[in-house]
């Protein structure tokens, strides 16, 4: 039996955009966007929305800005909602328009926990202009337990649409999903709860899932799990898994022999040690994305040095 | 807090020689035993027992036959104990000598559910032999639940000392490994149980926890998760989840740099659309692993056309 509530959003360009500095053609994005409608796909995040002061047009591809009128060259309105994601801190507020005059319906706000103020003040902007609105709360595998509790309390009392349970690190077992979910699901009263995976572990996917046991609504995954490091969930094993007739496999198969195959051997995301060993340690990955870099570029590191690196406990963490 | 009874079992030289013919290397076997030992791992499975009447080993590596000597080259006996895979239909008793004149320590004996009454046949020669025995049922996600439940009801009244839950097409998702971890639990009283799981959904390691709640104690592993197609659930991540203080990720790290970044490149087992298809559909990974191999060599079919064929419900299947 399905539960019409669950919600796949697709952040392929979006979290893919982190191994290729966001330049997807524009053919590319268009097509991924027209196999995500096909494929009944709810959310397309189609990128940032980062504040060119800050970082420059020269310098990265147009999924880094997400214009409104790049996003109309790709999608359109349609059952497929497009979604971009904020920072905290990066955003320019004057170039968010009125959702009614925008082709994006949801704006998602990433911050971490400390920031929690700042990202409610966003959320609040974004939502007072249309928009449907998220919370993704980054890496709280690594807060205490009171720091997460109050800024769950915090917004608790604001009128955001859905708060993510995230795993930046790729730590969590699935004890760990399901003792947080059920802390946002009680700490969140009437809230849609998300979660967004990391595959350090090759728990991204069943992780998810135990998300899904717990009632948590809205799964991100991307497509041949493109992503950052280890990368995320695969939207094509959520479009398996998922029993909501309106799902179809197919034509993210074609997507994926048309583009991804080619990409993941050239920028090859994905299970590697370097990354494994940061999620079992509770890590950001940045340590293990540039050993992987100097190791093809010819160092001769070891797996061991690596790891009696990062398990040096006088080392500076 | 650690469990004792929980032991890990690498299968690395017997499911990962399905990937190259058994044609590992003495030396690397040897290193492979020696770096296990280091790591505290419980068995290490060096290969199968195949009757050389019909096999011939011209054909296949050493390790499809697995004799005394050549085991004895590479391996000895001590903590991490030598376990070696028999065939149903495939294993001549007479090759069996005592286990105590043998470095082999288990002998694991794997059938489908239909050949139940064969595999404990060669399960009761082996056990008087005086070797640990397993019963390693195959592929039982394509079962009819009271043929599961007769062969477990005949295997209870047998000396097995262990049973193993296989999901041998990467089918299951936790909901039915909890299932039928049950199911083996509470119709086979006073048997260990062990679980072998394939990762073409990325669920390997994941149901492989699952298992490990349920008071499953025996868990399969091969490094770099080697093994045919999807491969296998990876040594590498059970030795960092699980928590006895004998068990060192350290050794293991060593030979995947050594051995397996290079044999995965060449041989490339792993996450990869054809398997993961198969997996979800309950089907043998065959027709995957020969589409991998046609479109390696230069074959035009997509995913798309490949999925259609399998979910063709007028195909032979």
């Amino acid at each position: 039996m399905y539960y019409p509530e669950i919600k796949i959003l697709d952040c392929t360009i979006r979290d893919g955009g982190l191994m290729n500095n966001w330049q997807f053609p524009k053919e590319m994005v268009k097509d991924l966007f027209q196999g995500l409608v096909e494929a009944g796909v709810d959310y397309a995040e189609l990128g940032y929305r980062v504040d060119k002061k800050m970082f420059s047009p020269k310098d990265h591809g147009p999924w880094r800005f997400c214009d409104e009128e790049d996003l109309r060259e790709v999608a359109y309105k349609c059952d497929t909602k497009v979604s971009v994601m904020c920072d905290v801190g990066r955003t320019d507020y004057d170039t968010i328009i009125p959702a009614s005059e925008s082709v994006i319906s949801m704006m998602r706000v990433a911050c971490y926990v400390k920031e929690v103020d700042k990202g409610i003040h966003l959320m609040n902007h974004v939502k007072s202009l249309g928009y449907e609105t998220t919370l993704n709360l980054m890496a709280v595998s690594t807060n205490l337990e009171p720091e997460l509790d109050e800024a769950l309390a915090q917004i608790a009392e604001t009128d955001v649409d859905v708060v993510y349970l995230v795993d930046s690190f790729g730590y969590f077992y699935s004890e760990q999903i399901h003792y947080l979910a059920d802390k946002y699901k009680s700490k969140l009263p009437g809230k849609e709860i998300g979660v967004h995976c990391h595959d350090n572990q090759l728990l991204a996917f069943a992780n998810t899932i135990e998300a899904i046991i717990k009632n948590i609504h809205y799964v991100d995954g991307s497509i041949f799990g493109m992503g950052r490091g280890a990368g995320n969930c695969t939207t094509e094993l959520l479009l398996s898994f998922l029993k909501n007739p309106k799902y179809r496999l197919r034509p993210v198969l074609s997507l994926i022999d048309k583009y991804f195959i080619e990409m993941k051997a050239k920028l090859q995301w994905g299970y590697e040690i370097p990354y494994m060993i940061t999620g079992s340690l509770n890590k950001h990955p940045r340590p293990g994305i540039a050993f992987v870099k100097q190791r093809r570029e010819g160092s001769k590191q070891s797996f061991q040095e690596y790891y009696d690196t990062l398990t040096d406990i006088d080392a500076v963490d």
